[in-house]
């Protein structure tokens, strides 16, 4: 890919993610079960993904599959018959994971099976019981508030049975075995920022990637949080030494400004290349630290595997109210958003697979630019053109130890500027790639 | 003393330290001589001291013990025999070390021999003539303005004859041979919150620490400041080896807010963790670099001696205009801010003997957390409790490298909390303590 | 010259320069040519310089020496026969380098060959056209606006023949033969701050230093910029082992504050140096990171040839409106601030030829300073004089490890101070110079 820049129309771009959320967002996912299996055969259009099912019970280092999942159906009828809270309006309304259920009982008894949040009356809570059976209903402080009946009818028409923990997983075999690693989760229902914007901007990014030949190889995770990115790392143990680094993608539609949080150990290479995206892309951003409570950069992070994993978001998960609410919806997303995510992470890309060093091979003072063109020949005002300062400052720091990303991190240059400079030098036999 | 953690009542601890130094307030003290005998004797009745007496003449390094210096009584008065200026009132009247001397002068020869601060006119300077023959009365501003008299007579009746430097030491000998050190100076006269605020605070400190069987072993310098350390430390020359680091102990007593002096080094184990103590504490605090011209940490961190020697006080010696007055007394010191700077050297003692480095046992991703009872088990809203971040944050970094007291610092959480948390993970077997 | 402190009149020190100047401003130099040769040899006349002459297309490193340059009239005339640009007026008139031109041309023919400034239409703008043979007239907007007839008779005098680069060169050898290198650029024809200053400081500096035998060595360049930086390197490789750091001197003589741009890498001893007499002076100043489009330290510091050089200016070039215009002449610059500048180059010198590491002889606690004399006998009030502060701080940092300037930085107090604390403890045997 040296040399090739991604250009692809924003509103395009834009619109294909939101399009495929809008067609992700109506399916009950879990962290198994058809949902996901829904979810990815949906991806497949995009991505030839291959989706790997693990058997329930199988022993990922700590953790064991859990049982399969599913369910058709759930409500709560009140004494007049009346769905009062129906599954179909919102899957949210399904304490996830939640056993069978089909009974009379009192409002008493219900009572310590519903979730509400008495702060946004309006909003569905997302709750989940994967490893303790139970069951319950999330739902609006509102629709609490209306149940004046003694006794309801509840039905969950789920199933837990003996079956897989589904995923899918694509990679590019670029020039070099090394490889960079994507990691979104589909295990979240009805949310769109948390989960499923991650979902779409990957799908579309290994789409792109797809059509070109990469210098590094890239792998790209679509796994349940968690459980799935356990499920993964204990099966692919011996990939791991191939990856340099990586970033886990979720919360990238929001219309928030970009925030990074770095890796564990803060000042990798991955940690310089999306900062610096993020300021060559002029706009605000937020940096954070490595949190050990979030999401599969921790067990990405964790001192057995040690990979290096940034995470590059918008309004991170647990800052916007909204988020694991039926609140996080098609609304609070946007085209404009997930096309501005799907830049950075292709400039992320650009970087990766444009960085170098270079060796000024007329190292013992300037070269003379002029003689091959390439300085204005009326010398006296410096009004150098953006690109000659780039010259100046390639030729100068291209002695063998800075790269052309630490480069432009000193000029305060933009990246592809330097590298095009770069490039420029290196057909006048001014410099010569080593690395 | 492992999992122990003091928890003495505050007002109890407070009025003891208080009444202490009520007790040793009035004794006129000096580098030498009887004061300091008897104040040592008062502590011996806390602390089971050593009270070590080190001949006039000896040679300590550069230095020799001065004579050994008493005093009885001395007095100035006027030509209608009025004691203007009278010993017994303020032993600050006579220049510490004072020659005796008695007779009658000339107000004109006797003014060379006044000292007084115009900018306080009511108030007495401490001041001291060690290593110079001299003799000399402080007085006030407004007594020497009263003094109209042609002549007057003078009396000192002390004498300076070979005796002893006295100072006191009390060692706790702990599973380990690696000690901490805390010293103060009872050299000062009738002078609280510099130099008696740390002694009554030491006393208490090592009256408590004496109970417990602790770690680390502890050693408890009362010396005479400058000559007093030089002293110690060149008859103890064998025990530095033994020394991991340790405090000055002075103006522990007003209400200021807490200042810290680091180590020359400024970033040693000690430095740290005073540093957290005083984060964790929530309140306001200075942070000061080393200061060549201070205590007696000017002796222990000297490049031949070279100890890791900080200093925890409150307003320092010097910032506070009270310092080496007579105002510098009762009122000036309180019992709660002496309780308060007790609880903060109690908590540096909790943090170094309960720091570790400890091993994740289950290094690769997560152990599964709810399957023992140490994970809410319903998912999805991230309200968890404090200790559960904290369960994240010891396993994430117990990889051999990083202590309790780095993942508390980076975590932002109590180091307290981690402790608590590492010993439930430990429990459960998921960890193993490895330093 | 260890011991020595320079303390020249500041006044007789900025007149030496600013008549200097005066003298030198209204020669016409260029890269090459007469110009240079004048001004060389009026600088001899106060420092006993080695002039250079390289030939016409001698290779040095990328660059050929080009033909060299002089002119003895030019003009533009109107159709009336009047001289509406004349040479004799301003030297900047003509581009720099301009070939011969004799003609009468259309004003429309004449105008892709004039230059002049819209923003500043009093002033005339410096330019020049070295390697590409051009020829053109830089005149002020004003000039340019009342040019209403169709044709003009231009001549220029000039000639561009086979000859040389010049060149100044002196050298101080001292007790070592590492090397501090100064220089300056003497091929702008009439502007004063930029260039010029730098031409008078040096020249001044290279007489002082001419007459003490100091430590180290020191070269002064007087050199065309770049070409003249390039030939000057690329002739002299073998002596470049030598050279310790050094400074590029121009803009001195302004009224703004003083700039130190850092040596590439930042934090090399100069730039502890220079940042410390700034600090010590007392005024404000700014710092700026080293830039590979500046000066000839872009040649300096290319990676072949690896030089520590940083420059210490006051309102650097391209900051000030005035650079390269007419408008950068005797009105710009004044005698107090360059002799300000001269001032803080000496300081610069001071300090390299006294820092020095010591050893405290007396190393286990303090010396009894008392006893030497050293120290006020009535103790107490920490009412230390200022020198006695820096005893403290002198004998507790040096252990062989810290320098004066470290001890300097560290404590805040000025080197001059800490080097005359640290004469008198070398005179009481109490240190041993080390380095």
């Amino acid at each position: 890919m040296t040399g090739i820049i991604f250009n692809p129309d924003p509103e395009k771009t834009g619109d294909f993610m939101y399009c495929l959320m809008k067609e992700l967002y109506p399916i009950c996912r879990s962290i198994t079960g058809d949902g996901v299996r829904k979810t990815l055969t949906i991806i497949k259009k995009h991505v030839p993904l291959n989706i790997v099912e693990v058997h329930s019970g199988t022993q990922v280092f700590d953790w064991k599959i859990p049982k399969e999942w599913n369910i058709k159906d759930a409500y709560i009828k009140n004494l007049s018959g009346e769905r009062i809270v129906d599954f179909n309006k919102s899957n949210l309304h399904v304490l996830n994971y939640s056993i069978p259920v089909n009974k009379k009982i009192s409002f008493e008894e219900l009572r310590s099976h519903l979730y509400a949040l008495p702060d946004y009356p309006d909003w569905i809570p997302y709750l989940s019981s994967y490893y303790q059976e139970n069951w319950g209903f999330c739902i609006t402080q509102n629709q609490l508030q209306n149940m004046n009946d003694q006794y309801y009818d509840v039905c969950i028409d789920s199933n837990l049975k003996s079956g897989f923990l589904t995923y899918g997983e694509f990679f590019i075999q670029g020039e070099l075995n090394e490889e960079i690693l994507f990691s979104c989760y589909l295990c979240h229902p009805s949310v769109c920022n948390d989960s499923l914007s991650g979902v779409v901007l990957l799908t579309y990014l290994a789409h792109e990637l797809n059509t070109i030949k990469p210098k590094y190889s890239y792998r790209f995770l679509f796994i349940p949080e968690t459980i799935g990115a356990i499920s993964w790392l204990c099966l692919n143990e011996n990939c791991l030494k191939n990856i340099k680094f990586g970033l886990v993608v979720t919360c990238v539609g929001d219309n928030g400004i970009s925030t990074y949080q770095k890796t564990k150990q803060g000042d990798n290479l991955i940690d310089k290349i999306v900062e610096k995206v993020l300021i060559d892309s002029g706009k605000d951003f937020n940096l954070r630290n490595f949190n050990p409570s979030g999401s599969d950069e921790r067990q990405y992070s964790s001192p057995g595997i040690n990979l290096q994993m940034g995470s590059l978001m918008r309004t991170p998960y647990g800052d916007y109210p909204e988020y694991h609410t039926s609140a996080d919806n098609l609304e609070l997303v946007d085209s404009n958003s997930l096309a501005d995510s799907f830049k950075k992470y292709l400039d992320v890309i650009y970087i990766v697979e444009n960085n170098g060093i270079y060796l000024n091979l007329n190292p013992k003072c300037e070269p003379q630019l002029g003689r091959r063109g390439l300085y204005d020949m009326i010398g006296g005002r410096r009004e150098l053109l953006f690109d000659k300062e780039g010259l100046f400052w390639v030729l100068n720091f291209s002695d063998g130890t800075y790269s052309l990303l630490d480069i432009a991190i000193r000029s305060g240059m933009k990246f592809s500027d330097i590298k095009l400079t770069a490039d420029i030098l290196l057909e006048h036999g001014l410099l010569r790639k080593v690395l």
